[in-house]
């Protein structure tokens, strides 16, 4: 029996070679080309995953775990061939555990999902990165966001998971306990393998209470680097701010052109305070202390909750409105981050812009920025070698800038295919234990084939 | 030339085969026997301990780290010979990165050194395991301690390191930067592995702004039930503690005896909130009301900076206070420590002293409640195989509830010797890839040989 007969027999109409399931988990928002993978097999269930996996190692087929396919640097995409291996159909919240402020997950629900259900609650999941990605592809990247200044990243957010190995053997990591010393610490190793160490088919999340006070609003400076500072100084200065967002001049005009706002065209920061009544009225005019020495202007605060929403619909549309920038038919968004020590960030960002110059590119920088994160949005013509070229070039001389300032490639989008190349300027000597750690879990290589890991030289 | 030869040729007076240096390295302040390693070496270099480490490879000769020797499972012990590798002149705080929050640190430094050095900069660094221990050591063990609830444990207070390998090569994890996605976490692998992946040479840590506003307080429950639905209330409620100390009766007893304190014997917790000023009254109200319906008398406020040094020296005098309880010569205390889900808190404390009672144990439990994490202290007579025996079925029974409970067989003390037996009872199928992670750091084994992982049977 082929592997593909077996997966047959086992999920029945649950696994497919159809071009049309095939071509469903073959593109990505980012700049790669399409990829298909041979088939995909969507399991219910932990059991069957682990099924799937000991029928691919048996036959050496690769497997390319799928969330919701939003990455940004081709993790998803099946460059080795082999069955996408979908998420979609484990997609329950199995317990919440409100007392423990905990939630136990399939890898398949999505980040918004989970916050319908756990509305009644009083509780929330903290992490977000603005697209509504899948709860087990965020671990996967090491997903943040918005909010990763005040409640972390999916780093300090996942207590426990259960994974399946490359040998189809199924083990549980960490606990609902808030801490352990009780061996290696596998959670923290799978959180950001990129589904080339094991495949998660649960996630116990950490919750928080739903802030009894939010403010949130927004202000304008006169140049970029007077935002930085507002935001450094805010950072050194304690203020537990809960979002802290620089939008540069060119991603203003970009939400302009496509949200028919009217903002000034200034770089601004999007904010949010969150904390009982009286801590977010005092963060808030600390916020305002510090944010008028830096020059700030046009404080407009979100009063209702529609308000707020709105602001951060307008945030987490950034990947189209840059968009708007440059319509021609055919363009595409090419979106890289890297992450700095928060006081080489006005360096980061001057440097990126400098180089956006130079290379005559359409250029949008939004950011993180209290966790020292921005993103460079770039258009290109995907036809055009060259101006693929430039966007590339951009690229590493951003990450080359991050490396120099004592930070990292990138913040939260991950390796996958695109940063490949700069591990080996990022960890040197790490990554040979990485080689070594990859070996020691999936040494017939089934796992996310390609990604990652830089090939050998 | 012998290993030894090499060693002595390399380090000169800073390597020492005495049995008084040997002494130094062998004892702890827990139950276990003294262990002699066969020699003593004192690095001064991350260049030394990669040579130290290629000789001993050459040879086979077993390396055990020794930061401070105040790990409470036998840790830093060399209990298959070899060398204890001791960082005490490893001691440099490099380099205070106060606009990013963070510092470099050699291994060897302790986290009194730490924060004496921080003291001017408006910065601390809040792992507080009340022992002065090294912030090698508190890394390799995974250390918390009554902050943790508030600032996290070294988990999420270790930015980067550097270590060198079983090989003798060197490599860096993580960066300065506060999060990043690019590539496997080792930072997070290394940190809690207990010398037996790698010797840390450098630390990068998180730094804290020192609270504008610190309130300190004790207050009394009639039980302890009545204490710990305080501590979960609140924790639910979101305040956000900085220390939540639960310490009963007999723990209470202990301090008036070894203290001379005059405290009602009856449970306690132990507070402390840090914050803006407003912020920090509105936690004291806040808590005030839920712990006056939970049935807390005896609020006493710590006003000056002298009286809240007072309180907290008392709360970590802990272990010394045990021994007056029963201070018939020779005797000494086992500590264990379970972290369970905080809901399960009241139950795991309930078992414990049911469980203290049916073997006639003097116990006293302390613990970082917010957490859900308590230490159990007990007199024994280490010349007593019955009395040994004893204890150790108590810790066993301990731990079975735990994991009953959903937690953990140990919050922070760590694996080491003790907790061998628990590890597979934890973790099932994952301690087989624990063994792998083990081999592709060690295949020779060397590094710390006989701790964290159970034998293989
Ligand atoms: C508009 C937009 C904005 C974005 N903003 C942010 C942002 O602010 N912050 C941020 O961090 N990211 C951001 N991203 C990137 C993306 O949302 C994240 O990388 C997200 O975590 C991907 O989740 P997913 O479910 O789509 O995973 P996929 O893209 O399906 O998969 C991602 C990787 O995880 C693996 N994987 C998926 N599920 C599992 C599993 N169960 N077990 C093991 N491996 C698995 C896959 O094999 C792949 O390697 C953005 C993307 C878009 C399109
Ligand atoms: C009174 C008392 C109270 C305590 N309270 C707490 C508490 O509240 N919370 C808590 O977490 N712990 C507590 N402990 C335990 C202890 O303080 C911690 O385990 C501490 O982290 C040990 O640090 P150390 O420097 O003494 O390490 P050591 O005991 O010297 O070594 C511990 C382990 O780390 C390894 N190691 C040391 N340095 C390095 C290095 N540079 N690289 C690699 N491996 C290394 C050693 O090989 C060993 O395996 C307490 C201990 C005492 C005596």
């Amino acid at each position: 029996m082929t592997a593909f007969d077996a997966l047959g027999h086992l999920l029945g109409p649950r696994f497919s070679t159809t071009l049309a399931a095939r071509k469903q988990n073959a593109g990505n928002e980012a700049h790669y080309d399409e990829v298909l993978p041979d088939a995909v097999a969507f399991p219910e269930s932990t059991e069957e995953v682990a099924e799937i996996v000991r029928i691919c190692a048996a036959h050496g087929v690769p497997i390319v775990a799928f969330g919701t396919g939003t990455s940004l640097e081709g993790q998803h995409l099946a460059v080795n061939g082999g069955i996408s291996l979908d998420f979609s159909r484990m997609d329950k919240v199995l317990e919440v555990h409100a007392e423990d402020m905990n939630v136990v997950v399939q890898p398949g629900v999505t980040r918004k999902q989970l916050n319908e259900e756990l509305r009644a609650t009083g509780l929330f999941f903290p992490v977000d990165p603005g697209a509504d990605a899948s709860l087990g592809g965020m671990a996967a990247t090491r997903a943040s966001g918005t909010t990763a200044v005040r409640y972390g990243t999916m780093r300090e957010n996942v207590l426990a998971l259960e994974a399946v190995m490359a040998d189809g053997s199924v083990i549980r990591t960490g606990s609902e306990a808030r801490k352990s010393s009780a061996g290696y610490d596998l959670t923290h190793l799978l959180v950001g393998s990129e589904g080339t160490l094991g495949l998660i088919t649960e996630l116990t999340l950490k919750l928080h209470g739903q802030p009894e006070a939010v403010a949130a609003a927004t202000c304008r400076f006169d140049d970029v680097a007077a935002a930085v500072d507002c935001v450094i100084l805010t950072i050194q200065s304690g203020i537990p701010m809960a979002r802290i967002e620089l939008v540069d001049e060119m991603m203003v005009r970009g939400f302009n052109l496509h949200s028919g706002t009217t903002m000034p065209e200034k770089p601004h920061l999007f904010l949010e305070f969150h904390g009982a009544p009286d801590a977010v009225r005092e963060q808030v005019s600390s916020f305002r202390e510090i944010a008028s020495d830096a020059g700030a202007q046009g404080w407009q605060e979100a009063e209702t909750t529609e308000a707020r929403t709105a602001l951060w619909s307008l945030r987490h549309g950034a990947l189209p409105a840059i968009g708007a920038l440059d319509p021609r038919p055919g363009k595409r968004t090419y979106s890289t981050d890297v992450c700095v020590p928060i006081s080489q960030l006005a360096e980061a960002i001057a440097a990126a812009r400098a180089e956006a110059e130079t290379r005559a590119l359409t250029c949008t920088i939004v950011g993180h920025v209290g966790d020292g994160n921005f993103h460079c949005g770039l258009r290109f013509d995907p036809a055009d070698p060259a101006e693929i070229a430039e966007v590339l070039a951009f690229s590493g001389a951003l990450a080359k800038v991050a490396l120099r300032l004592g930070g990292t490639v990138t913040g939260e989008h991950g390796i996958g295919l695109g940063k490949q190349g700069y591990m080996d300027a990022e960890h040197g000597a790490a990554v040979a234990i990485m080689r070594r750690v990859k070996t020691a879990f999936d040494p017939q290589a089934i796992l996310n084939p390609g990604k990652l890991l830089p090939p050998e030289s």
